[in-house]
């Protein structure tokens, strides 16, 4: 397989790293590959069977469409962690395009290639999420890459994508944010308990931004779930 | 220093395989003292300078009452998660008693002796807690104990302990048991982030009971806390 990667940070780059063994692999990043194959312009990727798009999540879009114009049925995949926006895009994408929506459930709060791992996806579902320009040569190739990767595809659309890390990924954030500040003037005393609780509150600001901001809509609905769980376990407490 | 311990299960335990090395430690439990030198009976402990009393949480007040007893001057410490009770119970109890509050800010979600370790409390604040049969040598020999065992000794009152653990401990545990059941559903799907969040779910009912239920008022406020800042949180997704 010949996978094109845009964006060699800590997912492009673990994906690289764990592919790179088995399959001919070239990334672009204008910050630079590390030791990984690396392409002077982004269209460059497109000699390629499939071309991962892992750019932080408010460049995802512009880089898919930049890619889609040139494409001739590569495979363009992304992996951030929102879909109603690519699904938007592609329903509008040149009918030539193959677009896929991916996403795997793996992370770390450090970031860029140098945080990356080969075996950071290991045994780790990796969501794929159909669009209108998707096709079964298209979603085969996607399943083959995150397999390669060490990772479990699993198939759903955007929408439910987008309520499930709502709740994986945005509600324990949130979470971890409103516990931190509510344990601020006494962190200091705190055990490992409560580090690991608002160990999510270190994401970056941008991995953040995209999280919550980029999935509002369903975080505000985990919100609502998790204030009527907070009410439950309250009235437990007698 | 002599020290003797009742209750030989994680915090026990630990202590005693903490201080055995440079101290003369003697534990008492029901279910077995591991390999910690053992006596046959509670009230044996009181040959020592100091006893602790890390039994459960809800047998903290009638194991220090117990011993209370006869104690004649040998300082009592227990190192349960709440100490309204025991200051309570220390205001009524004889005159020649000397009790203190001590609560190290170390566990793991593992129980028993089997999950104990030496070094659990090593770098760790050691709360302690006077009471009104608190004096200055009892202190002193709760705060030698307390850095024997390599922690750090953090003197507050049991209203302000409290209200510390309800933020540091009560809260994360709430939070992590609504966290898991709004996302039961899902769960086989996380990553390492939910995974940590919820980790704190997977404590013992008996640990859970005494941090919720025994400290509940002071959760109750914790909480109350907690929802003001997951309304900012809410507020900042724009």
């Amino acid at each position: 397989m010949r996978v094109g990667i845009a964006g060699c940070g800590l997912i492009g780059g673990s994906l690289a790293l764990a592919l790179r063994g088995a399959h001919d692999v070239r990334a672009f990043d204008p910050a630079g590959t590390g030791d990984i194959a690396g392409t002077a312009r982004l269209e460059d990727l497109l000699a390629a069977d499939i071309v991962v798009v892992a750019t932080p999540l408010r460049q995802v879009v512009p880089t898919l469409r930049a890619l889609a114009a040139y494409a001739n049925g590569v495979t363009l995949m992304d992996v951030g962690s929102v879909k109603h926006e690519v699904a938007a895009f592609a329903a509008s994408a040149p009918a030539t395009a193959r677009i896929i929506g991916g996403h795997p459930m793996a992370g770390a709060t450090e970031r860029g290639f140098a945080a990356a791992r080969a075996d950071l996806f290991q045994g780790r579902p990796f969501f794929l999420v159909p669009t209108a320009r998707a096709d079964e040569r298209a979603m085969g190739l996607a399943g083959e890459l995150a397999r390669a990767a060490g990772a479990v595809p699993t198939v759903v659309s955007a929408q439910e994508h987008d309520r499930i890390v709502a709740i994986l990924s945005g509600l324990p954030l949130a979470v971890a944010r409103a516990l931190a500040r509510v344990g601020a003037d006494v962190a200091d005393l705190a055990g490992p308990g409560f580090r690991d609780a608002t160990r999510l509150a270190q994401t970056s600001p941008e991995l953040a931004e995209a999280i919550l901001r980029g999935n509002a809509a369903e975080v505000r609905a985990a919100l609502v779930k998790l204030r009527a769980a907070l009410d439950e376990v309250e009235r437990e407490l007698g």
